[in-house]
């Protein structure tokens, strides 16, 4: 029966089977939607509905359908609730997912919210907020399976029937020792091949690739890629196993965190997506831009201590656009190549040097095809060989220097631990616009004398 | 004892084992290692010991270090296999693998490869190969678990454990009717939750989320970042199911797709990693820089049109770099809003409006800052309030008309199905080049008489 109602349907039949209190056939609707797609409907709906929608609902689907609302919204329901039902709410909720929520709350409002939750449970939740936020503790869940290094394959079968209502994702069974430290890891491939009898030992895998709860998100998400993994287990220093990290969470954490690349590489703003309102949207920008108002006035400076220079030959104004634009451009396309290539590639000295030298291999190759072509084309346009010489010869010199700086600036900002992508428009453009005008007016003003 | 050995020992250790002809040995420590490692020892270990190694290595060992190699490694490891052995190897590897390490070489070459094959492993690639780039047909495997409606519980586990080495993942169990239809879907929990003689007709899920082959690989990445999936069914347009695509292969196409952006975005040049030769980098970004040399000149035609203008007032000269810059970055600003958001955002008329009006409300907020500001920077300056009103107001225009080009042309883009990232530094870079130089130059000419 349900089958038949189209998706675009089901909001309409949602709303008549809660005016008519129809709770059964409601619940047998929403058992064959996904947790996302319901939170899209509940979304939806005229306010008024949702109230009964959620009292339709047990704690494990309200669970579900919280994860997938915005911020605001989750605390909307959770308020909506009351302490003790958003509590049992909360306590189904993944313990990564309910810190996220958490973080940006006042202290007040957490001891609210909190107060309602099992003590154990609350406990974990504080524990993982007090990870730094981007690592792989506040990533991680509680909500997997291990089993002792002793156990047999029935009786790790029998756990696993216990507990697959609970743990988020039983993908992989980790196996500890008695002082619960990580020793081992077991796929249900292995479980179903294996003899009950088996011991669990025997069968699993030794070397268990593992995190610590302080690495940071992109070194998990980059073992999980390379390692095609479903979760990598996180453990304290010690070895004790604390948390799992889902690939879930990993493909979130990519997604994040080439959009802050973009922000940062195209000096876009921070987090601006199409629901910001134009107001706020408008002063993470703005940041940017009058940056570069100043540094737009650093540049006039420079212009115009060479006034003289430009007033005896105005023909010189009309390549400074390119000139800079494209020392710009050729540094951020260094850039970008280093901020990617960082990503999935671990950096020795080596790698570096070989980097180094291949970019200014490729700055030379560039300057000089360009500056060829701008000679040629400056020699036809103005029918002046000295000026082609001195917008060539400019530009041959900033493309290498605008090339080196997109290089060398986002790898010793790496070395230093700081995020290479804040290198950025600002800073690359800055540095090239000024250095660009800079040889360009010094070339010009040493040949001034035959350019008139 | 394997686990003694630490890690950067264990490259000597294998060429130890390699000399000493140690096969069991090598092969005890092998199985402890993920197969992305085996790949990185086997690339760092000198030429000569390559062939023993892969002597040492089973077939279906071969066929996962394979997969983690580069395309150019796995051709040179394919051709020392020989036929029958790289044919045995062939037919264990992932289907969609096997189609991106083909898809560049010559027929022939393919045909040599593929003959070594199973007859029906190579007609599954060649299928493969026959979808679209960037679709779900490219990227699927057939290794994956497919049940009768009508089995139980029981012959379902019996099914898994004869399948349990062949399938890639098996996370999920779909469910086919008689005509091989996808009718439902099973989890482990589920299985493990159930009893025996259940059938799995009434414990699946009916309403299974599927793409079909043809439908665009950001678009496979959307739905399982959404529904947190570990795998999604791939159906052709009869909904038979002909494969799945699993998590791993949507964390490469998420981190792909977020290269392309910004590949676009910056300008930067395409497919450019830290191994890429100088000579092929720098062929690849030069198209970039030359289009933004013409561009440059085009710029310099219009700026050569205002030579009266620019002659009698050369102050104009110091604002233009900071105008043209800014321009640019406002235009940039909104293109990376847009093209990000494309990514987990549907598109519709109500939404693209209020992104446009949003753009708008911006653009005025940004305008009237930068215009102010710029206005008495120009005044205490240069100490004319003339030359401040012509900047202001030119800076004013203009940051208003590029964020609507960075808008309204990757939108229209979109609607037209054509990638928005393509219109990236070059086309809005243009635009709002020449466009700020007009304007600004537009208005100077107008207040020419105040200004001298």
């Amino acid at each position: 029966m349900i089958q038949q109602i189209p998706e675009d349907q089901i909001p309409l039949h949602i709303i008549k089977l809660l005016k008519e209190s129809k709770k059964r056939e409601f619940q047998e609707l929403l058992t064959e939607l996904q947790p996302y797609d319901i939170a899209r409907i509940f979304e939806g709906l005229p306010e008024k509905h949702h109230t009964r929608f959620l009292l339709f609902l047990s704690s494990e689907q309200i669970a579900e359908l919280i994860q997938e609302l915005e911020n605001e919204q989750q605390l909307k329901v959770l308020t909506k609730l009351g302490i003790e039902k958003s509590g049992q709410v909360m306590d189904l909720m993944d313990n990564d997912d309910l810190a996220s929520l958490l973080q940006d709350l006042s202290p007040d409002k957490i001891e609210e919210l909190l107060s309602g939750m099992k003590k154990e449970e609350s406990t974990i939740v504080q524990n993982i907020m007090n990870y730094e936020p981007e690592t792989a503790g506040r990533l991680m869940t509680n909500r997997f399976v291990w089993i002792p290094h002793y156990f047999t394959v029935r009786e790790t079968v029998n756990k696993l029937k216990s507990f697959a209502e609970f743990s988020e994702t039983i993908n992989y069974l980790y196996v500890i020792d008695d002082e619960k430290k990580l020793v081992g890891v077991v796929s249900y491939r292995e479980i179903i091949l294996a003899e009950e009898t088996e011991k669990i030992e025997d069968i699993m895998f030794n070397r268990v690739v593992s995190v610590t709860a302080d690495t940071d998100q992109e070194d998990v998400a980059r073992f999980i890629e390379r390692y095609d993994f479903l979760a990598i287990p996180v453990v304290e220093e010690n070895n004790v196993l604390v948390g799992i990290v889902t690939v879930d969470d990993i493909i979130d954490v990519v997604i994040r965190e080439a959009n802050e690349d973009i922000e940062k590489l195209s000096a876009s703003g921070k987090s601006i997506d199409f629901d910001t309102p134009a107001f706020i949207a408008a002063y993470r920008r703005l940041p940017w831009l009058i940056l570069l108002l100043f540094i737009g006035v650093i540049s006039g400076t420079i212009i115009s201590s060479f006034e003289d220079t430009l007033s005896q030959v105005v023909a010189l104004a009309f390549f400074m656009p390119m000139i800079a634009g494209m020392t710009g451009n050729t540094g951020t396309q260094s850039l970008a190549v280093v901020v990617r290539g960082l990503i999935s590639r671990d950096m020795d000295k080596q790698v570096v040097i070989k980097l180094i030298w291949r970019e200014f291999k490729v700055s030379l190759i560039i300057g000089i095809t360009c500056a060829i072509l701008i000679f040629f084309i400056a020699l036809i346009w103005r029918q002046d060989p000295t000026l082609g010489i001195v917008v060539g010869s400019s530009l041959f010199i900033t493309l290498i220097i605008g090339t080196m700086a997109g290089t060398i600036i986002p790898l010793t900002l790496y070395k230093f631990d700081i995020d290479p992508a804040v290198a950025s428009g600002p800073l690359i453009t800055t540095l090239n616009d000024i250095l660009s005008l800079l040889i360009y007016f010094g070339i010009a003003t040493m040949f001034i004398s035959k350019l008139m």
